[in-house]
């Protein structure tokens, strides 16, 4: 299977854990070299963050149970880049 | 005949399989270097899909069916680059 | 005579053959290194294309035929760069 | 824990002390590399500010203890990055 | 004198010559190392085009009589760089 | 002390003494490496102008204190950096 | 005195000399390294140019004589940096 390098995903999370250790959670699964988190909204109960993975082969299913076992859950996934290297979409930029 | 370097795929993709086995797939392809997928709308039944393939020669016909086998298909194709290196469009910035 | 290095060119073109073969047949041509097509307008009968043709010295009668044999037109050339390197535009950003 | 390299952070400040004080303090810490404080609104009581924080392993605990004592507190936590390197958002730019 | 490094042009040209030719010949000019021509405008009889020179030590004068024995006749002169290297406008960006 | 390493000043400075002796007062203090002062608005008895001073350990007292000998005064204090290197705010791109 | 590196000017030009001469002749100071005139406004009787200058040590008043030897004057003085290298405004982006 073609490794997966990127993901962004739209995240829904409880106010609590706080974005601070659900990012560092994140970024400490083995498959995340690197992990960002931008909190794009903050509603009553929920934020919701963009939350960018990077690595040499991201592993869906780890990063899906971990921001599980973090009361949140992925709202959708907004990108998904694949292969020897991490090619941008050239008409959206990024 | 000229080598194709990129491929910009407007794709239409009901639900399942998720975007994630989609893009993996298409990166399993031996043409395919690098493929980068970002969901650009979401209806009911379908997610449009723009898809961008990256490799030193990639082969449309193998595209065009692995994303058949997949379920989806190609809505339209929005750029085609090929040559010995690939050339962005000065007016359009990519 | 200066040689051409590159050409922006608005191209009218069937819906037959299909852009990707369009583009590599442009390709193909001994003056063109690195060809990229953009559809920027679908109608019924035809698609727009920027096509941005770079080389070393390119031969606009070759590219002209070239299209023509395609069942397509250029209907602007909307950029000519040319000499020993290439130069934008710094008014324009290209 | 995947040691936290970047934190931006809006900040709730009276006047007093001044933003640069505010700023040094900060850089002060240990766990500190390189900060930045914008101020990005002023009210009749506060300012608002956007503090960037760098480093190698930044401390969320010693940087809220610190802002604390400095009379000032966050309002909310808008980026974190962690892992071996840091990953900008790449739908947002950064 | 100060040599003139780069010179930026609005030219009226009637349609004929075609765009190609006009630059190839600007660019055959003996202090000419760069010339890029972009169609800005079409009407009925003229096209206006922004042509962009580069050079170690541009002639405006041998510009200008190409410029006239090619029909065309520069309608303003937009933006000229001398010395001993290129500097752009910072609050224009170029 | 962490070292400031970048200072973004909102300056209100009469006609009298010119901007470009003002700037280059600024550039003379001994913590300044760089000073580029930009005009934002012109008023009847005062110019506002943003300025920005970069050196390794900038001196605030120095610079408040040539500032006002120059008749002039800190309208507010835009960005502070410090540290031992010099990171914009991701969110605003400075 | 810290050395002056650019210089960005409002000048008002009558039509005569050409923006070409004018900006030749700027480039042609001793303390002129680079010398680039933006036409920004065309009025009936004079064009307002902006103009940047770069140099190691620029000397304002040998600028402001020879702009008014040419029959031009400074409106106004945009910008001014000094130092041992030149700094960009981070919030103006330059």
């Amino acid at each position: 299977m073609a490794p997966i390098t990127r993901l962004v995903l739209d995240v829904l999370k409880p106010h609590d854990p706080g974005v601070v250790p659900f990012t560092t959670q994140l970024g400490d699964l083995e498959c995340v070299d690197a992990a960002t988190a931008t909190v794009v909204e903050v509603d009553e109960t929920v934020k919701t963050l963009r939350v960018t993975l990077e690595g040499d082969d991201l592993d869906l299913e780890a990063v899906r149970e971990e921001i599980q076992d973090l009361s949140a859950s992925i709202h959708s996934i907004d990108q998904v880049a694949c292969g020897e290297r991490t090619v941008d979409d050239p008409l959206l930029g990024y």
